[in-house]
């Protein structure tokens, strides 16, 4: 357990960042990977909370294409049975025999009427069946309405993808040691002016021998890039001021320590500001270790190549002895 | 009544944030609840103000819903009219014998004509039924496009929602008092970079008698969080610096005090900046109480559950004596 | 004309504001009263400068009708020529004996066609006739997605209309003088954090007798609010630091003064940041007046009242004597 | 090559930029004239970076039509098939006699279906025909949703076009001299709040004689300009704190200087931010110049004339002598 920095107090109003000093179990992760947070939301009934247009935009194309041909069919079933009911005699065209060629007729008319399709071989005659098409037509066009916002929402969406390393590192910088991740964007979007911040969290003993979970903002070798050609290797420099000051691997993992990653970036794609998150836990540190370059200058063409595999790639770096480091027990740099 | 403070003449240039030092009917309420202000707007005529399409954006969907089946119906009712009196006779298919049956026949077609369905059993023949109905279809796409629009436009709108706790409280801070309030996130819209403004207006007399409303922009402990992932308490410390030192329930409802609230933030689901208001007049301030935890960590699952039902829970907790506190007349702390 | 004030030499390096220094036919205006500038591009192809969306965005509603009635009967023309060049033998169902006859039931099959409304009672046959077909209704498909993402781009433009005093004013001010003029908002879109630039632009004799255009940023009582609920009077005091500091009416005409007001708000209705620009020529400024209030407190209901009618009335109001005022030339207040 | 400069050290920690310390091939280009970067991504599937949308919106518009038609031939050609496979017999009012007509005939069948058209002169008869014609009317909506989108995706970007001088200038500027060009916006687009930012980039030798890239922001004689109604002339001024101190056209060709430019400005037309970029190398850089004057105060009407095809015209101009020329292998200022 780490006792009270000289920060603390400082700290002691961050307390309501969001989650609190009371997240002590240390098997909790605050963030995940992907950026969603841990939390649950109880108390209200689903439908206040529930946001049908987000759930429809956000879930994968072939789901999305299901729900739609589902509502598709499932409407014209409905409306063949009140056609069958109002009686097939009012659909002037109809040439089958059977209960069931009546139902199929039925539910093709009402495909071609939903749709504003319309051929017209088979057509609404009386009030209650031309009463019902007009209504259904008039639906179909809400319906698919609907869909053409959907579509649009579901593409329009900025697709920013940065990739994160799989691991973060603390090596060895300038004098001293630092801990850095990487990153680099995914899609051939343009983002520009970059801003990341970096907060570390982490389980600290009270002299009463409380346990409050503590946040700090670390302090980056540079905190906004004018925009992300290549790749960004995000820098803390481990210096006396740094809570990572003089920890071991040991500590960072009896103190449940999480770095929790917030980046602004603006898409100039899609002219809209887009954020992501992510976070490293005590476990996806790598200690003793240095990223290697991604890119490389070709030979036969003007290019620079960037290749988003190498992402994670790193090698053995020795780090000072200011570091305590712990062989034995420490992750040991690996190329990835 | 209170008396003018050494903040005042600073305060002065702040007489024109939209209210005025004029407003000092204490019955008027300056910002509602829900965040709209009380304000009605005269002088220029209805179009210039009306604004069709927040209108037709803003309306519950069952009203919307119930506007387009109007305006359909309307529609096919007018256009009817005008086959009938062109003669039904222009209308190829028509079946019926009683003008009562040839209206109908030309409402439904005007259905199928509006819609683009164009089953065809009934069409037009001869140049002004032929023309009135290339006019109805052309009417019905731009009909259509426009409720495309409209549906796009209700559900790209951010739904972000945040619940204010009924009450602010007055309670223990530090070695003083403070007041705050709590918000927490209805919807799983993901809330990023709030801020927070809390301005507080009362009524002062001048020292020749004459009243005026002041503005005073709140120091807050904290007035910007990365993500609001759980619950936010926003905290005004009641130090000597606040206008709320030393003040009485009885001088704050004296006063007519009422504390506006301006929070902003980014919705990473919608890509929006977003912006909500609400406001506590001086009956919504519970004196002597703080807000219990609104979150519990799992014991079977990794996950935090946020109960938002729980918003406004507070218990009792004894103010400094440095707070003036009359208690018979003061509102006491309640579970809610 | 003017001399050369101690901020010449700073406000040298302003030169290229966008306007430039060389600007000095005093008959020229530099910003419109409407927020559109006194410049014609020239040196390029039409196409090259012309944005047709832009254009169909932002013309009237009648003239846009007027656009698409006009270009749907257009197209039907010609297709109508097209069909009827094929012959009108292959379209099954026609009936009319003269060419004029076919003519227009070509005319009216196009209208069916592209508009996909499909009644079937003539139908092409044979491969020319169905290919137009298949052409033009796919040609339909494509016309309406894009009237329907014309009618969502004019109906989704933030519609803010922010009105401007008629005049400016100059009147007292604390123990001085102030140039004010006042806005209020005229929709009922709520406009959040509302931020002011006034430039002051005149010309200025050099030593060397050569005229230049200089522009002043205006320091402003303030320049930021927090919601626009009523009105605002944006007022600038004439101290020893103004440029208008000693100016007379007639200084003011000599130099061609020009105030150029830009105004940026958060429009909340539309989730939108937006602009207005307006400008106010020494013509334009009224000597010796106040504004009245636009509101009222409401006696029978808990509203306030906005009058936007009265956002130019003012009423006279003595200047001091350090503002060099020549009563019989100078504008004179007057309820307006 | 350069030796390192004072400001080495402070820069060093700009290696990240995005670009890094190694790229020192002197022949490749950091930044196209055109904004993009000169970088390829490697290393992950193509589908993983490919944009489909993107890819629509950003194409030119004949190739968008192109893809429409061609994806509309190609859906009806397989339909077409299917139809013909299931077998002619189900398409009720077939009248072709030989296995082409039929195709063609089920061919615009399916062109009828898929635009919902749908005349009904060929109509489905039987389960399979009737399926398939109800779930191609379905993807035919759902397509025409697509190009629905597209259409507001491609009209509603923002179409900010800023030209660029086509070089840029060393020219005299006070008592020293400069380093200048200048943008003027194409379209009649209103341009707020602009920004720019140039970064300068060359290649210098360490004392150990290895070669890194090093990135300098170069200071601005002004950086913001509230709008741009006419051009606007961007200048750095080389004075003793400059990397361009001292510097010879020789020099800076041999460390493959390139100047790095970002403009950001709010596109009041379009109600967005919009950045544009571009680059300067060293043989894009003429000596001994300064720009001439775009614009034009007008005799006859009130307007000011902007030139745009002016926006490169310079005139040659003595450089002080602290500027290092060598005249025989500088470039000379022309009337372009």
């Amino acid at each position: 357990m780490i006792k009270k920095t000289r920060k603390q107090e400082i700290r002691d109003d961050e307390k309501d960042l969001g989650f609190g000093t009371r997240l002590t179990a240390a098997s909790t992760r605050l963030l995940n990977r992907d950026g969603t947070f841990n939390v649950r939301r109880r108390g209200l009934s689903f439908w206040r909370t529930f946001d049908l247009y987000q759930h429809l935009i956000r879930m994968s194309w072939p789901r999305f294409i299901g729900v739609i041909l589902l509502t598709y069919t499932v409407e014209n079933l409905l409306f063949a049975s009140i056609y069958v009911t109002i009686g097939v005699e009012n659909l002037d065209g109809v040439v089958g025999q059977t209960p069931l060629a009546h139902f199929a007729e039925a539910f093709f008319f009402s495909s071609q009427t939903i749709t504003t399709l319309g051929y017209g071989r088979i057509s609404p005659v009386g009030f209650w069946a031309s009463a019902v098409a007009a209504l259904e037509s008039m639906l179909g066009i809400m319906g698919f309405a609907l869909i053409t916002g959907l579509l649009y929402g579901r593409f329009s969406r900025p697709t920013t993808k940065l990739i994160y390393s799989e691991k973060s590192l603390i090596g060895p910088y300038q004098d001293g040691a630092a801990w850095m991740f990487r990153v680099a964007n995914v899609r051939s979007n343009q983002l520009i002016e970059l801003e990341v911040q970096v907060t570390f969290s982490r389980i600290e003993q009270l002299e009463g021998g409380r346990k409050v979970r503590r946040f700090y903002a670390l302090n980056l070798e540079r905190s906004k890039v004018n925009f992300l050609a290549l790749s960004w290797t995000i820098v803390h420099p481990i210096d006396a001021d740094s809570p990572l000051h003089g920890t071991s691997p040991e500590d960072l993992r009896d103190a449940d320590g999480e770095f929790i990653i917030l980046i602004k970036a603006f898409d100039d794609t899609y002219s809209q500001t887009v954020h992501t998150r992510s976070s490293y836990r005590y476990d996806e540190v790598t200690w003793g270790a240095r990223f290697t370059p991604m890119f490389e200058e070709a030979n036969n063409d003007q290019n620079v190549r960037l290749h988003l595999n190498r992402v994670s790639n790193c090698e053995r770096a020795e780090l000072p002895p200011s570091m305590t480091r712990i062989p034995g027990k420490a992750n040991v740099a690996t190329k990835l």
